[in-house]
């Protein structure tokens, strides 16, 4: 914690310790953020599912909360392209296992959530409410949108998964990178998912962009403790990301059937697949990965299309009792994963980074 | 530096340096080892490809140069199942790229290389000259000859990519882990390539292992310098196990096409492929790697018969001046590697781990 680079982010962000919570969608909370930013960490909300309503009342319920600074984060995809036969096709594929639970798929698919590229609400609302940080993912928002929100006063990460993209979000001016490595739960931030994948680990990525990036790095893909934190701080990494770890506290969204897939040996399995929302994710090894793996990646519409599918199994097979088709994203350091409060949690990891 | 864990197995290994020159078949020298483990590093031959009586010549080179301790290093695969139909058609497969150099595929394909499982004169051979260290890659010996490896004072590690695999090392008697992460080049060592694949990175196994084994670890996969001996380190490794650092140097046996590719452009895209050997291996992307990811892994004979036509395909594409059809395994660290003697390399990597 005695790098340059470390001292110059936390000034930045406004934080004492080199932790992010990672935004994670669906399981980070209000009072998830809260708890860690109260810790000295930066709280983030997922928002790219939200909506501007629901961002604005998740971005109240933290600040009720917490005086801190929060992190939200916005899905940055391109518009999906509707594709009626493939669509139609993937709803047929995926009828048997909605009938095993006594359901009937919807007839269409739709797409479920606006992308920040186009969501001008969602834009007025971050000027308004003018968020510490706004983070980036699946690519880059055009340099209008970028320079409002410079304007007003938001420091700006992106997610990258290799060097290119790195290039690319410098050269749009964000602030730091969050390097995701292959180990990351959840979505993988790559800009076109149709680009093959060098499915860089998060040592050799973090590694790589420390050297050739002239961007604070903050390591994300892994990374469960002090001294997971203690390592990407060694490869140069200004900061480190974490999701995986919260996602088994108190203040996690998290349902029962994902929790305890967490603390099951499914830990030890996570699977990277597009089978769930259409861009590849890694999730705890369940019926939804399985099913993924035995099929042909070209028959799965574009997110989030697919996502409304696989949010509709999900639904039915929760209802009849299983809970193998949720979205049960966790990066590879989910065997380390803790039961305990965010708060606690963020402590522990402080204490833990402290030198012996 | 300071982890007692550390301390133990430099002392174990009678070592100076946390550093592991990773055995590289085809690549590593005799000169190289003697390099490393002159510098205060464990050199390390592989012998897998070599046959006994090659391994006398290879160790008798290093012997001559260098007294310190040598990691010689063998592969301990199942012997294949020859398949004449499905190697027939795959010779046939590979037919119009021999055809592109001028050149035919052989007939028939063999098992170029016994496994040490089935060789008992290599057997003979190591408990004769008793390096200090003996690698095992692609799973473990049987007791009895581990027994005898034991008996004649020779330290065991084994190469796993899983916890569960490092509990098989862990109950066979094997004196450290190497924790090969998915980012390492060359040949992946797990025990069962028919087996799915976790696919986990170097961060995440590193400490996994760590933390969830007796055993000590030796990071592998992505490592190139100072900060990533020092990352691996801060995860509870012991050690750290460096194979593409030292493809580049003076010392390697990598011939030029490799070089030139390692130092250019490809090294940001690293690829896990079959096709050229037989069994997952990370290779720059080439060639090779592009035919490999245009077919389905079902049609690629056993290693290491595969193998036999994938060198014979590489010389015969040479010849013809192509050198894309090369073994260039590498891992994702290449954009990081440098161009220096090993003796070179290793005295810059003490001194950026040295503490500023």
């Amino acid at each position: 914690m005695s790098h340059a680079s470390t001292q110059a982010l936390l000034a930045r962000l406004n934080i004492a310790l080199p932790i992010l919570q990672a935004p994670m969608a669906g399981v980070s909370s209000p009072a998830m953020a809260a708890a860690v930013t109260a810790a000295g960490g930066l709280g983030a909300l997922g928002l790219g599912a939200a909506g501007a309503e629901g961002a604005r009342r998740m971005i109240a319920e933290f600040t009720a909360r917490c005086t801190g600074p929060l992190n939200v984060n916005l899905f940055t995809h391109p518009a999906a392209q509707a594709d009626a036969p493939r669509e139609a096709a993937w709803i047929s594929r995926l009828r048997p296992a909605f009938a095993a639970y006594g359901a009937e798929p919807p007839e269409r698919l739709g797409e479920i959530y606006t992308s920040f590229l186009a969501d001008d609400a969602m834009l007025a609302l971050l000027l308004e409410l003018r968020p510490a940080v706004v983070s980036l993912h699946f690519g880059l928002p055009d340099a209008k949108r970028l320079a409002a929100l410079r304007g007003a006063g938001i420091t700006l990460l992106a997610t990258v998964t290799n060097l290119a993209e790195a290039r690319l979000a410098e050269a749009a001016g964000i602030d730091a990178l969050v390097a995701q490595g292959y180990e990351a739960g959840g979505h993988r931030g790559m800009f076109d998912p149709a680009a093959p994948d060098d499915r860089l680990g998060t040592l050799a990525l973090t590694r790589l962009l420390a050297t050739q990036t002239g961007l604070p790095v903050i390591a994300a893909g892994g990374i469960m403790d002090g001294a997971g934190i203690s390592a990407a701080l060694a490869l140069g990494a200004a900061a480190a990301q974490l999701g995986t770890a919260y996602i088994g506290t108190a203040e996690s969204l998290a349902d029962a059937g994902y929790r305890a897939a967490l603390f099951s040996e499914a830990a030890h399995h996570t699977v990277m697949t597009s089978a769930i929302s259409g861009r590849p994710a890694r999730s705890l090894a369940n019926r939804f990965t399985a099913l993924g793996a035995a099929l042909d990646a070209a028959e799965i519409p574009a997110y989030p299309i697919a996502y409304d599918l696989g949010k509709a199994l999900h639904i039915a097979a929760k209802a009849a009792g299983e809970p193998g088709y949720g979205a049960q994203w966790a990066g590879q350091g989910a065997p380390l994963a803790r039961r305990m409060s965010a708060a606690a949690l963020t402590r522990a990891l402080a204490q833990e980074l402290r030198p012996a």
